[in-house]
């Protein structure tokens, strides 16, 4: 099944509202082994509407357009659905009942606009909607599927899960459970260093797909496999899944939806360890990205952020010479930074991050980018030397993953340098 | 002028990633008043490119496509582009440098699918890429536009704010400064209070135009004025504004690309003032969100993240008895860790939050969203109580935004309250 979707809103095209229902509908179309061929987004103009109609019939199996059903002069859908389909609009009793009672239970009178909602497209099934006025369409011609849901996302969620999803489920019976995907997640490694490393992708995934998703935070592998039955498919991927792990494993921190603070926190509740951060470059994203994990007290009692040489010294105990010595921002100084802050926490961690987020800051020999990151445990007390980019929030970014990416490899034992 | 965008991408279509480029691009041609006519979103697939570039030439004089232009065997935007000009791929020296010198100020050596990157297509001028490495193009063919540009966000961005829109900007000519439009920035108040609070906005923008853009940080208000001249649609902006701040100005904290912390900087630095954080639920973000801004450092030099109550006690120096009495998410100790991470640091100014993020940690009358934040200087030392949602990422940013919010308050001599 090909599957072909349709947003319309002058708001989407503006850049106002950004287009998840577009990523919404296509992850759980994915999820069914449903291959979505196109999203076009396209504004509340009618003859826009109907080109777009006719191209995704003759292209796609699959239609579901999003948005442009609400009760004001600038939403058109509903017409060009009666237009495209030579239809007419019928009353429709149920969803007039609907909308009179959710004006009911909010104590206000139901007004025209929203009545009229009530006309739909006589061709259509209709799809009702339990918390806005506006219903849905599915209409089956041709052997084509039409789907039409309003724009508000709770609402176009709150139908396609309980009434589209679960009717392509149907439709699509047992043959779309032949294939599987999972996303491992790596960082670390720049993508074209990690795409060398793995050889030729092909072999690697034996008929399966294989996509490479970077963003400032590492690269995801998108994996997926199919087979002739489930079993065969799921085998397959744990195949490609190992295969990968035997090349890359030490770039890979996690899966699917997990995150590097969630990894961190498992691992640290097991072995019953504590950390303690020492922050200046990052300002306390390091310490905030381990507490966005829910029971991190379990591990994190406390941080400090001493972006001043006064607040290294007097916090965390760190020799005033030695920063005369070597810079604020040297190995020599991520290294005390983070020995100083488990010493003075208590922990069983120390971490540390030492740079020069840009734009301004550089001097002759430290360069925008330079970052040190220290990392100190009751067996070893290290630092090392990373070079990031020119932007500042992505610096902080960067330098918050590679921090929380040592703190990792401290944990599992894998060596801090590639 | 009207656009037609192109984004290109596997991980669109399946919604691994939500298209925030085509939003993105969307908005700047609509401040330059470049109508778009259609955003495509398709896979990385030479034949539905190939297909959507003819498209996209036909109806459009302004083309802008966006991804599929990394190293690795799945990117084929580059390879469509010579194809659909009938170019061939030559070797541009300058990219080459580029690429090099990233790698270089990076510490690794350039891959050989790096260095393919420096091949573009002959019929285009090349779009400099500064903290990437796959260049932009720009092609003018048969008075068309067609612009390719990146995915990755930043990179993308890069190039439209340097080089796509001024050139843009220089082709549209004066024809489109007849109308004018700006972003006020407000917080600590719901869209529909705002809202109410505004009256009729048809009498408010007069002939004009305004978008209510709600986010976990504050409602932005997006004000569009047309005139027969320039001066005439900047002047009645003007007027607009002004209304505007007439009735809701204190919850306005800037206007346009300003952030709520880039405003604080400006005046803690015009005060000569000095700022320390103590951030318990926070875990650190308040402190990061101040040190966003280049320079902070003169206003800010420390904070602490005191997550458990023994750091309480230990760094700020709270009588424990008052964490017992109250409790550690209380009105009393978000004064307190004001007071006390004032006292501890030295600072003129002192700001605190204590809450429960959840979704564990609720107790029976301490739900979870409920939140405390405390603001100390030399004359006033006071907390508020807030009660946000059930979300705990989003429950970390809106205590930060309104902790900075106070303090932006504490700076003006705006009351905290509503």
């Amino acid at each position: 099944m090909k599957a072909y979707l349709i947003s319309i809103g002058d708001e989407l095209l503006s850049g106002q509202t950004v287009n998840t229902n577009a990523a919404y509908i296509g992850e759980r179309l994915f999820q069914n082994q449903v291959e979505v061929l196109k999203t076009a987004v396209i504004g509340d103009n009618e003859e826009s509407i109907l080109a777009e109609f006719s191209d995704a019939i003759n292209s796609a199996d699959l239609i579901i357009v999003t948005g442009g059903l609400g009760p004001t002069h600038d939403d058109v859908t509903r017409k060009s659905v009666v237009k495209f389909f030579d239809s007419e609009l019928i009353l429709n009793n149920d969803v007039l009942m609907d909308i009179t009672d959710l004006f009911t239970r909010r104590g206000r009178e139901v007004t025209p606009s929203n009545k009229d909602q009530a006309f739909v497209p006589k061709i259509c099934e209709t799809i009702r909607n339990y918390s806005g006025t506006a219903p849905g369409y599915w209409i089956l011609k041709d052997k084509k599927i039409f789907v039409v849901v309003p724009g508000v996302p709770h609402e176009m969620k709150e139908m396609m899960e309980n009434f589209v999803m679960p009717r392509i489920s149907n439709i699509l019976g047992d043959e779309h459970r032949k294939s599987h995907t999972t996303n491992l997640l790596t960082t670390g490694i720049p993508e074209s260093f990690l795409f060398e490393k793995l050889g030729s992708i092909e072999d690697l995934v034996k008929g399966g797909k294989m996509a490479f998703l970077p963003s400032q935070f590492g690269v995801k592998l998108r994996i997926t496999s199919t087979g002739e039955t489930e079993e065969e498919a799921k085998d397959k991927l744990i195949e490609i899944e190992q295969q990968i792990r035997s090349i890359a494993g030490r770039y890979i921190y996690g899966k699917n939806d997990e995150t590097l603070e969630s990894v961190i926190a498992r691992l640290l509740i097991d072995r019953g360890l504590t950390v303690s951060v020492a922050e200046s470059c990052t300002g306390g994203l390091i310490s905030s990205r381990l507490t966005n994990v829910s029971g991190s007290s379990d591990y994190f009692q406390r941080g400090f952020i001493t972006y001043s040489n006064g607040a290294k010294v007097e916090l965390l105990h760190i020799d005033e010479d030695m920063i005369n010595k070597y810079g604020a921002v040297s190995l020599d100084v991520a290294r005390l930074m983070a020995d100083g802050v488990r010493a003075v926490s208590g922990t069983d961690i120390g971490l540390a991050a030492t740079g020069i987020m840009g734009p301004t800051g550089a001097t002759q020999d430290k360069p925008v980018g330079l970052v040190y990151i220290g990392i100190c445990d009751d067996k070893i007390c290290t630092a090392r030397k990373f070079k990031f980019g020119e932007d500042r929030l992505l610096n902080k970014d960067r330098t918050a993953q590679a921090a929380l990416e040592m703190l990792r490899r401290n944990l599992l034992g894998i060596p801090y340098e590639e």
